[in-house]
């Protein structure tokens, strides 16, 4: 009467730093990595039968073990190994490992960044997130926690105004948001060779430019400006998705206390917000 | 050479609190609301032309608004008002409106509950996420943030072991999870006259001691047993997915200190956790 | 030139849940417990000499071996145990135990409580501060994370008016907030046979029935009355603190609309609060 | 029977953004404001009388409003402006305005720093305490959130070893904190004319370079070499206090796959943590 639909299972919030001490200067790398596995695992959920069943402690053991062998370097790198171990499993037909990594720096000293004293960043989250399956593995990479703001040549005007609608036209509005961006690597890329530092590093470069320097009449067309100038940089680049809440400055009122208000004072928001959520592809 | 692929857009975090005074025993509901729309949104994205934009901000005002002549009742209904509202937009092809009710309950006097004063209860989130489009309408209701714990009748045996696992089985183990359930109702339940609260209240106390009765092989196993049992006793139910973080209870060795522990003193911990996520639907 | 002022240190956040299976209807009690030590630590501090340092992962071992002497029972008891052992290091001034203990409930069946599945009921967290030294102990008791409200008997007129005020004078508004309470037991509590268990029920009872049925004027004024309301109902209580947020409420303006919202939609929000700290004692 | 204790209000979360552009290269601040007052309020508490009551309201009336006059600037130059103009109240004994300024960065161009448009940098939150009075005003700044990592020079080794203790002595291991700074100006900070950016970066630099290259045999320790190098850079600063959690990094044990770990692979945790805090000041 009942069965098994859509199902998957992992382990996630798996947190691990690695340093490699093999030189004076250290480098590290702090990670945060989610595996998750689809298969054959009817008998388990149905029959309370847990042959098939690789526990989520193991892929934790393995996520430390592979780390071992792979301390730095880009986190699609240490995904591609980890996804393709799990997809070799016979039970597993779809393996994804999604690892965020965080940002650190060195702290800057008189004679440089110190070889191993570090700040956290905390400016932006990068993401990788890698699909293994019989089939091949797929590579996608992105950008999170990328909170930016523009005081000027942001507007939003022309909207429909109906019975419900009191927001007034504004020709320039502070635009803020919290980026999140995904975008898809084509195939080539889980080959060997592939730079995904440079990737990552050419994508952010052309993201932020683009967001600095361009006019926004909406969210909207910011994320098709910053996306298509994303695909044309790079391509290597399939398709870009960003989700952007429009985290709304509100210009605060000062007339009661007998004062303008030229653009000048603001009251920030993140409750409610706007969500713009739009993909950006190369045409077929 | 580029194009616009699947998007959508709306008004994140709407917070509302409606009361009705209209008898000395108040009722009050506690929503928090998501509001997302797709359609042919295109010329915004491509061309800055916002004409077919309907601002978030009007959204808002047309939460506010409805709540007004929907200030009780179960939130599946304000929500297929709202979205039936939205999906009427000749742009709009789909919209999409998600409402978090958040538990309160009466203060226990002795006289009884109180008439006007609360406790939010925090013991789970109810959710209804309703979708209109031309073609009608669907209800999907479900559960968030409902933490439980069974201190026996849950074991871990007999999975994979290989190189990399470590686990020990386990024939008596603490199972705890942070349920985050979903399901559908069928086509019918739109119409006027479909008991939604009823529908909740049956749904949330079926899992509840389903959960608490059965023996536990496994995470998955206890999804099926849960779910099944759910579709069993509501007919209107056409799936449910659930989401079980698995909350590991680690008993702490307490050897060192001349001690045992006889599955009596564990540590708590999220990180990190297992995550099940399986969907059960009835047969075709 | 430099000298060391004020120190302490200690473990934060161990967090342990204990069952109790002596009988088929198990016990648990889930704690997250601190530790802080003052005392003799200069040279630990000046001199990098860790002799007197007594590590914070000893503190962690101990709560979670003490914890297997009193899995369950008052949290109190077990913080009067850890604080005196801590105490009793010669180098210790001062220890100071500080446990939040999270509420769970048994599920409900027809049968009655479950005997060993539960609910996190998340209605509030109850807190105990323990503090020893040579000269004895002291106990604290305390309520965080209890959100209310009332909707009303609730208001804040006559307030001061000059050039920066714009509120208007409110004579039936919504009060909310996120309560914040402990309160200090004399000397003789801390003696074996006191009733914390009672004292702290008795405590929440009085100050939830208070806040339900007094008229408030102003949050300061409600702490009053519920403070010495609790006061006179337990001669063991020497002084109450309260800690209350004022979680704004705001009528939605829906003129604009063509509505009238005779004090039924509100917008809730967090984000600024008003923030009230008093404490209210015996006299002299 | 009862009389009120301790007490203060105020306004907690005012969120204020304020850019200024009247060149085109804009500035911009980001605070997040807390008011609280203390003076005449027992009528208030006890009567229900609210004549001495500045509204929470004005006070968040009165920040946005100020900011109007001072929109860029030192935080603590808005702060003694605040706190002096609210201890102006005859009402008012005693008035701390505290600030927390959020990092932004210019976005890098080809063409150097955007002129207006900005990244949330998110390595730290400076801090303003200003408190005022009618025997004048006080300045306190400090750091919050501030993450740092040590790969190596941190050891702990020669601490109390007794029945409870089982960490074993490290000559080598990771050091990570979340600090918490905070350091008090002498009276004439408060005179126009102190530059508290420099004051603050001069600040910051010392304790940067100070943890990067200090060797650390305990947290507490790394307190005091950073507080007295900052004390010695700074005569203006009386005292520092810190408060710094231990956020623990465990060698994974990798044994059981047949590899070492050579201080290499660290599982990353924040529960539970040291925490170590203390005030160093000029000896009298």
């Amino acid at each position: 009467m009942y069965e098994l639909g859509a199902n998957r299972y992992g382990k996630s919030r798996i947190r691990l730093v690695t340093v490699d001490r093999s030189m004076d200067r250290h480098e590290m790398r702090d990670l945060t990595v989610d595996v998750s596995l689809e298969g054959d695992f009817t008998a388990a959920h149905v029959d309370g039968d847990n042959t098939n069943i690789i526990a989520t402690d193991t892929m934790k053991n393995t996520v430390y073990a592979f780390a071992r062998e792979h301390p730095t370097g880009p986190p699609e790198v240490l995904g591609l190994t980890l996804a393709r171990h799990f997809a070799a499993y016979p039970q597993v037909d779809r393996a994804v490992v999604t690892l965020r990594q965080h940002g650190w720096s060195r702290i800057p000293l008189a004679s440089g960044g110190s070889p191993d004293a570090f700040t956290r960043s905390g400016d932006l989250t990068r993401v990788a997130i890698v699909a293994a399956s019989a089939g091949g593995a797929t590579v996608e990479a992105g950008i999170e926690d990328l909170t930016v703001m523009k005081t000027t040549r942001s507007a939003f005007t022309g909207f429909e105004r109906d019975r419900w609608t009191t927001l007034p036209e504004a020709d320039d509005r502070i635009m803020s948001t919290k980026i999140t961006a995904v975008w898809g690597y084509g195939e080539t890329a889980a080959e060997a060779g592939f730079d995904f530092d440079a990737a990552f590093d050419g994508a952010r470069t052309t993201l932020l430019t683009v967001l600095a320097e361009h006019f926004s009449p909406s969210v909207q067309t910011s994320v098709w400006v910053m996306a298509t100038a994303m695909l044309e940089s790079d391509p290597a680049m399939d398709w870009v998705r960003m989700v952007l809440p429009n985290l709304h400055h509100w210009t605060v009122n000062l007339e009661p206390f007998g004062l303008d208000n030229p653009d000048m004072v603001y009251v920030s928001t993140t409750e409610p917000h706007g969500l713009i959520d739009a993909t950006v592809r190369r045409s077929a």
